[in-house]
């Protein structure tokens, strides 16, 4: 067969890039677990009628079909036929699988109910940088059965933020995670008199896009404002402080509406939090143009952006929604965000920007002195597992400068050297002892199987960073 | 929206069943890598035309198609139109793969190359106990370019015994290893005189669902042997022997060729080596009758059986393979073992075999005093967690006895009481100290938050079983 090429928009990794991956997921999932988040996976597949249930066919979803399925054969239930009520898609998204979860299990899970989830999406939409048709998401969210306090979506914002802090400490870049309240917007356009106020975030949503004297007209044109409303929205859209300040300026602003007392509280909880955290490298701003397209959010809204990776847009993003799901019985509130694990590891790991210190777990590999003593060998590796040293064993009894090639190649630091049967023409160990070589500086020392270790820092591949 | 009701065929977990099969999935990757076996991850879809390669078009494959792609489009480049080269599917085992990705990275891998893979895969075939229509499986394999030396095969073998040795330590049941070698049976019928060794091994390969007497027949009407060669076939087959006294047995039939030789050596060494495990629940067999069906093997094969639940199949497959993918400039022989984790785990959770001690990750909760002093709760689960103790804080400062039976329903062993701020009702805490309480005990102490742990038994869930 011919050598098979890549397919766009399906990122895979090689072995030194799948252990920096490993890693990010594996310090997201402790700090998860810390935090006292359950983890769950959902099967990849969910009835279409559900993932297009939202309106969101623009997510462009992916159709599974059994391929021996009879076109449109209502006897087989996950037949595939995109005709059919039962027809099944693989999920955009962690929301809609977990929302689905949640009501099927409601009767099994203990509410408020926390759980993370990273697993892989799909999207049939046209690759770009930061944009993939198969992704992995690392979500968390908070769910309660009827009701949810506030003080959720400041435990939310917290768990992600020092989520976002153990990554930045593996040299990924620093991160702004820029935080508003929906319901703060809200409030007020409503005192200042707009009869729409989703149709004003709606626009003001587009600031990214769209210069400022072009969304001071569509204010008017599309959400009924008048020129000096209009220019009050954009002048609160313009306030960003790194701390509480934002109150101050949203009241020079002189709107007063509850709704907007309401938001002011809730992003100054948020904000104060967060001040309290020891996270270097995340930096977290109150941003009161921030809005999210998405209509579900109720109050806080969360975006972040990976510093010198802005045009990726959003890395993680989230907030409060009223109701995740409702069973007629009980509406499920939540709040939540979702981190982009492909949207960061990808553009850095294509780049170089992020590289693991070897390509196999192994610290040691244990050279073999003959064929026939490959047993010797082997015991060493055994012996060395027991006390949790990733080790595996030379492939041939070759020349030891050749297994120490094949130690250098992969990156493992520490070569073994069982002690030599008969006089041997290579002189890398001394008969009668065991001897292990730092590959790196060519230290080699007497050791003992049952005591030696690799130094803490060499026990594990590292990640390192190259700016 | 109405209760959502499972898909069949598309297991789901609770969360403290994933939390079994985290800590299952967790010891194999543990296993894995001390062994030097690097992580990989591919891909869900294939292009169609290497999955139905190799005519395992009855493994049912899911084919994957764009909502809104043109039918047929050329221009779409993974339309998912089942008619086009380009259209993709759901892979159906992590082999296909892996064999893609050791093509298209040749270049950039070190070989021998040992990888493990733990993944979903998806088959449309009708569901029933132990088989899915999405499953995880945990693959290892160790692939050479050109050439692999005999010895990793018994390094795979001696891998995954490990491995399941530390699933059984969960009270997973005893399992038990089979193992044949190719070479043994096609020398064996050769030497024997059959014309067509693998029409032999088709036959012989039916002795688990057809009577011996039909099996005897059918190697007479479909292998063309004669009366005698086909009892000595079945005699062969039923050879079974918990070490290398098969060697002695074989001979005793009278059959000699120097490919049975190479066979009976390559046995005995897996046998051996094996036998010096430390593997306790995992006995290892030589069985002779063990063929397993693919072509593709042509050295040691592997099958595996789970005490009790032997009507699954084989939970832990694979051998020795010449060719896994040849590129025209190699061939890439390799040998690996896939063990089922959804075949093992979904019959033993849905009958409640097997149990997590709690449905959280947390070992403590803290109570919440009073909705005022929610940080001060908030501060003694930061300071617990920067320690490695995963703690969650009550939702709400109701009565002691609500907050205890948070946690009891929950299974977090310990709840934490911050010292009250004013003289309350409720007795639980003395004023001005902390306290902990074992909840199942009931005993409570005085705590340090710098200092107190819970016993290493209970900082992390413990996985029991219900026999």
């Amino acid at each position: 067969m011919s050598k098979p090429t890549p397919l766009s928009g399906f990122p895979e990794f090689l072995p030194s890039q799948r252990i920096v991956e490993q890693e990010v997921i594996d310090r997201l999932r402790t700090v998860f677990e810390l935090h006292g988040f359950a983890g769950i996976e959902t099967r990849a597949a969910e009835p279409m009628a559900e993932l297009l249930r939202k309106g969101e066919i623009d997510k462009e979803v992916y159709v599974v079909r059994r391929l021996h399925a009879e076109p449109g054969s209502a006897a087989d239930d996950v037949s595939g036929d995109s005709g059919s009520r039962d027809t099944l898609g693989l999920h955009y998204d962690l929301t809609v699988p977990f929302a689905r979860y949640v009501l099927e299990n409601s009767g099994k899970l203990d509410f408020p109910f926390r759980r993370y989830q990273i697993q892989k999406a799909w999207r049939g939409e046209r690759p770009q940088e930061g944009r993939f048709r198969e992704f992995t998401q690392a979500d968390i969210d908070i769910v309660g059965a009827g009701e949810l306090a506030f003080h959720y979506d400041v435990e939310v914002a917290t768990v992600m933020v020092t989520a976002l802090s153990r990554l930045t400490e593996l040299q990924i870049p620093p991160m702004r995670l820029q935080v508003n309240n929906r319901k703060l917007l809200e409030g007020f356009y409503l005192g200042l008199g707009a009869n729409d106020p989703h149709a004003v975030m709606r626009v003001v949503d587009k600031l990214d896009k769209v210069p400022a004297d072009v969304i001071a007209r569509m204010l008017q044109t599309d959400a009924g404002l008048d020129a000096d409303q209009a220019a009050t929205c954009l002048a609160l859209a313009a306030i960003s402080s790194p701390d509480a300040g934002f109150v101050a300026r949203v009241r020079a602003l002189g709107v007063e509406h509850d709704l907007l007392e309401t938001g002011l509280a809730e992003l100054t909880a948020v904000m104060t939090a967060l001040a309290e955290l020891d996270a270097p490298n995340v930096t977290v701003t109150a941003d009161l143009r921030i809005a999210r397209g998405l209509d579900y959010y109720t109050g806080t809204v969360f975006e972040t952006q990976m510093s010198g990776f802005e045009h990726l847009g959003s890395i993680c993003s989230g907030g409060r929604y009223d109701a995740l799901a409702d069973d007629g019985r009980n509406v499920y509130p939540g709040v939540g965000i979702s981190l982009g694990v492909s949207r960061i590891l990808v553009p850095l790991l294509t780049r170089g920007r992020l590289e693991a210190s070897r390509s196999v777990p192994s610290a040691v590999l244990v050279a073999v002195v003959s064929d026939e003593t490959r047993d010797v060998s082997e015991a060493v590796a055994r012996a060395l597992r027991t006390r949790g040293i990733a080790t595996e064993v030379a492939p041939a009894a070759s020349r030891y400068g050749k297994q120490i090639r094949f130690a250098q190649r992969r990156g493992i630091p520490f070569v073994w050297f069982p002690p030599a049967a008969t006089d041997s023409s290579d002189d890398a160990a001394a008969p009668g002892e065991h001897q292990v070589r730092d590959i790196r500086s060519g230290d080699q020392v007497a050791a003992d199987v049952g005591s030696w270790a690799p130094p803490d820092a060499d026990l594990r591949p590292t990640v390192t960073a190259h700016p």
